[in-house]
C-alpha cells in the first residue's frame, strides 16, 4: 500500500537523483513530477481507500488493492483455472513432481498452457519469457518467486528462456533516472543469475540495450495495431499519460514473438516459435493485448501461466502484493539473520490473543502470514500438512511456526547470498550476450 | 490533393503488398486499413474541401491545403521571418553568395538561426539534420529541394550532416509493409547521394536500423516529456490513432540531439552539439515540440531554417505542396526527356488565353508554374529578371517560358540521372556506416 510518507520520500529521492545543472530545468522536472507522478498517485491512493472501504478489488499492472478474490480475477480477465488434470499432465510430460508453487495452487491460472504441452509432446520447440522491472538494489522474497518457478519450468521442459529487464519501464513509471535504472537492472541480474539459471539456454537482456533492429521493427508492428483508446481502456491511461507509456506495452509485448530477437538467438528458418510466459496475474492485461495483436501479425499468441500475489509480512491475508515501499513488509535477499528474525516476529498472524484461546480455537490460517510463507518455502509436504493441522487446531503456537519459518527463510537467504557472491561481472556479461539458445 | 481515385488505388496497393497466408489475418488488415486509414483520409478530404471553399489554409505535417498565406503560417507557428540582414550575415560568414532558395525567399522562416551563426562565428561546432520519408521508387523535383539546399549549407559551413530515412514513419502512416518501406528507403538514399553529398561528413541512417541504444534512450526521454494530450493538440491525433503514431514524433525528434547517436559519430567529450534543421514549414510542429522538450532534458534546442512548398505542376499558384499521388503533377528524377516536355507543356500557367491578350496584359506570374519553376532552377539572376519582365509585360509567350524550363529541367534531371547511375551499393553502405563525423 502506497502511503503519503512514501510519496514524500520518493519526491526527495527524485531531488537527490537529479543531475541538473540549471535551476530552471530542475524546476521543470519537479513540476513535471508533481503533475505526472504525485498527483496521479495521490488520486490512486484515494481510489484505493475507497476501494478498500467498499471491499472491492483492483488488479492492474500498476495497482493491486482490496481483498482479492482470485476466482473473480480470472473470470474478469478471461483466463482459465489450472485444474488437477493439467497439473497431472505437466507431471507426466516432465517425469517429475510439479513444483510446490504449482501443486499448492499459487500458479493457478493460464492461457493456452495446454497448447504448449501439445507442442512439447509433439517434440516441437517453445521458449519461456519472463521479466523484471528493476526497482531496488536487492530483491525481496516475493521477487524471487517467478524466477524460482521459471527455473523449474526451464529444467523440467529443457527449453530456452529470455528474461527482459525493463529498465525503460522504471524510467517511465518511477522517474528513476536512466543511469540508475540501468545500474539497478544489472544488480538485479546478479540476483536472478544466483537463482541458478543455466547460461547455455538463458538470455537476459535490458530494454535499453535491446530495443532496436528486429526488436524495434516488431515494437512498431505491435504499436501500430494498438490504438490510444485501446491502451487507455486496457491500462487505465488518460490523456495526461506520457507518450512513452503508450509505447511501453509494445516493448513488453515484443519478446513474446521469437522474431523480435537477433537471428542468432533463434533458428531463423523457423520464425514463429511458441512462447510460454510465467508471470503474476496482474501482468495479464499486457499479454491479453499481445494475444489480441498476434494473429494480425501472423504471430503465435503467447501462452501464460499466472500466479497469485506473494503476501506482504504486514498486510493481512491475501490483501495486495508485497511492496518494495515498506522495507519491513518484505524480507530482502540481503537482510541479515537478525533482520529476518525481527521481521518474521512482527508479521501479521492468525494466532489468537492468548495461549488459552489459541488452544481452544486454533490459528486462522488464512490470515496467518508465517504459515502462508511456509507453504511457499517448506518443500516437505508432510511437514507442512502436520503444521497445518497442529497450528490450525491449536496444538502449536504462533511462536513455534515463526521459529520454523525463521529457520527455513534464513537458510534460503543464506544460500542465495552465497550464490550471489559467486556471480562475477563476466557471468553477467555471458548471460547478456546474444547467442544461439537452441544449441 | 487527395482524390477518391487515389485512395482506392492505395487500397489496392495494400492488398497487393499484403503477404498474409490466412484470409482471417488479411481480413483483419483490410478492416483495420478501412478504419484507420481510409476513414480518416475521407474525413480529411471533406475537411479540405470545406477549407478550400472557405479559402482557409491547413498546414500540418500530414495535411497541407487551402491557399497558403505564408506570413500567416509563421505568425501561427511562432517562427521568425528571414530578413535581408540575416541573409547578408550568412553570406559574410560563408564568404559566398546565398543559395537561390535563400536569396529568392523560398527558405523564408527560421528559429534560432542567428544563434547557430553566433556559434559558427565563435568557431564552435554544429551539425545539420534533415530527413526523408520514403514513399516512392524515385524522387521528384520537390523532394530534391531540401537536399540541394542542405548540400549548400553543408558546403558553405563545412559541417557534418545526418539524414534520417524514416522508414518506420511510412509503415505507420502509409501502411507500407516494412520490407517495402526499407527497400524504398535504400532506393531514395541513392537519389540523395546523387545530389553530391560529401561522404566524409554525412551519415545517412534508417529509423529501423538506428533506433536502439543511445537513440532509444533519448526517444524514451523525449516521449516521457510529451503527454498524449500534447501530441493530440500538436498533430491533430485522436484516440483512434495508433500508439505507434504516439512514439514517432520522439523518433523524429531524437536526431536533433547529438547524444542520440553512437558515440563514435560525435566527439563524446561534448555531448551537446547544436543542430540546425533545414525543412519545409509543415515540419515545424515536430520541432516545436522538440524545442519545448529540450531544456527539460538539458539539451540544446535545435535551430530551424524553413521553406515554403514546392508547387505542383497542375495546382494553381502556391496552392498546397507537390504531391506524389498524381504522377502528372510532378517531374520525377527518372522521367524521360519526352515525359518532362509533356508534363511542363500541360502545367498550369498565368499566360493569357490568346496572344493578343498576352501582349496586352502580360502573364500573371503569381499563377504561373513554369515561371515559378524557373525561379527555383535557373541559377542566372539576370536571365530570370529578364524573363520576369518580358513575360510579365507580354513580350514573351508562355510557350517561350515553357521551352526554356524544359531545357533547364531536362539538364538537371539528366545530370542527376548520370550521378545516380554512378552510385553503387558500396557507396550506400559507406554513407550509412556510423563513423566519426567531426574528423
Amino acid at each position: 500500500m502506497e502511503t503519503i510518507e512514501k510519496m514524500i520520500e520518493d519526491f526527495k529521492k527524485v531531488l537527490d537523483d537529479s543531475t541538473h545543472t540549471s535551476p530552471e530545468t530542475l524546476k521543470h522536472e519537479m513540476i513535471q513530477w508533481l503533475d505526472e507522478t504525485l498527483s496521479p498517485r495521490l488520486k490512486q491512493v484515494l481510489e484505493e481507500r475507497e476501494t478498500q472501504s467498499s471491499s472491492e478489488q483492483t488488479v492492474t499492472p500498476f495497482v493491486v488493492s482490496g481483498k482479492i478474490d482470485y476466482e473473480k480475477v480470472i473470470l474478469k480477465f478471461g483466463c482459465t483455472k489450472i485444474d488437477e488434470s493439467l497439473i497431472d499432465r505437466v507431471e507426466r510430460l516432465t517425469s517429475r513432481r510439479a513444483h510446490v508453487f504449482l501443486r499448492r495452487g499459487f500458479f493457478y491460472a493460464h492461457r493456452d498452457l495446454d497448447k504448449i504441452l501439445d507442442c512439447h509432446e509433439r517434440g516441437d520447440k517453445f521458449y519461456l519469457y519472463t521479466g523484471r522491472g528493476p526497482s531496488s538494489e536487492s530483491l525481496h522474497l516475493g521477487h524471487l518467486i517467478p524466477f524460482l518457478f521459471t527455473k523449474y519450468l526451464q529444467e523440467a521442459f529443457k527449453v530456452p528462456l529470455v528474461i527482459q529487464i525493463t529498465d525503460d519501464e522504471k524510467k517511465i513509471w518511477k522517474k528513476l533516472n536512466k543511469e540508475k535504472s540501468k545500474r539497478l537492472g544489472r544488480e538485479n541480474v546478479k540476483d536472478i543469475i544466483a537463482c541458478g539459471f543455466d547460461v547455455s539456454n538463458t538470455f537476459i537482456f535490458s530494454s535499453y540495450a535491446t530495443v532496436g533492429g528486429k526488436f524495434y521493427e516488431n515494437v512498431v508492428e505491435i504499436a501500430d495495431c494498438v490504438t490510444v483508446n485501446k491502451a487507455n481502456s486496457t491500462f487505465g491511461f488518460t490523456g495526461e499519460a506520457s507518450t512513452a507509456k503508450m509505447i511501453f506495452p509494445s516493448v513488453q509485448a515484443a519478446p513474446s514473438f521469437s522474431s523480435s530477437f537477433p537471428h542468432k538467438l533463434f533458428p531463423d528458418e523457423k520464425k514463429n516459435i511458441p512462447c510460454l510466459i510465467p508471470c503474476a496475474i496482474d501482468q495479464d492485461p499486457y499479454f491479453r493485448l499481445t494475444r489480441d495483436v498476434a494473429p494480425r501479425l501472423d504471430f503465435i499468441k503467447p501462452a501464460l501461466i499466472e500466479s497469485k500475489f506473494f503476501p506482504a509480512l504486514r498486510a493481512s491475508g491475501n490483501n495486495g502484493k508485497m511492496s518494495a515501499s515498506d522495507a519491513n513488509s518484505a524480507i530482502y535477499i540481503n537482510d541479515s539473520a537478525k533482520d529476518i528474525k525481527r521481521k518474521i516476529n512482527s508479521a501479521v498472524t492468525g494466532g489468537r490473543d492468548n495461549l488459552e484461546d489459541q488452544k481452544k480455537y486454533g490459528a486462522n490460517l488464512e490470515e496467518d502470514i508465517p504459515f502462508q510463507y511456509l507453504s511457499f518455502f517448506l518443500e516437505d509436504d508432510a511437514e507442512l500438512e502436520h503444521i497445518k493441522k497442529e497450528y490450525g487446531e491449536g496444538r502449536m503456537t504462533t511462536g513455534d511456526v515463526k521459529k520454523r519459518l525463521v529457520q527455513v527463510v534464513t537458510e534460503i537467504v543464506e544460500r542465495h547470498r552465497m550464490a550471489r557472491a559467486a556471480v562475477t561481472d563476466e557471468m553477467v556479461d555471458a548471460f547478456m550476450t546474444p547467442r544461439p539458445l537452441f544449441g
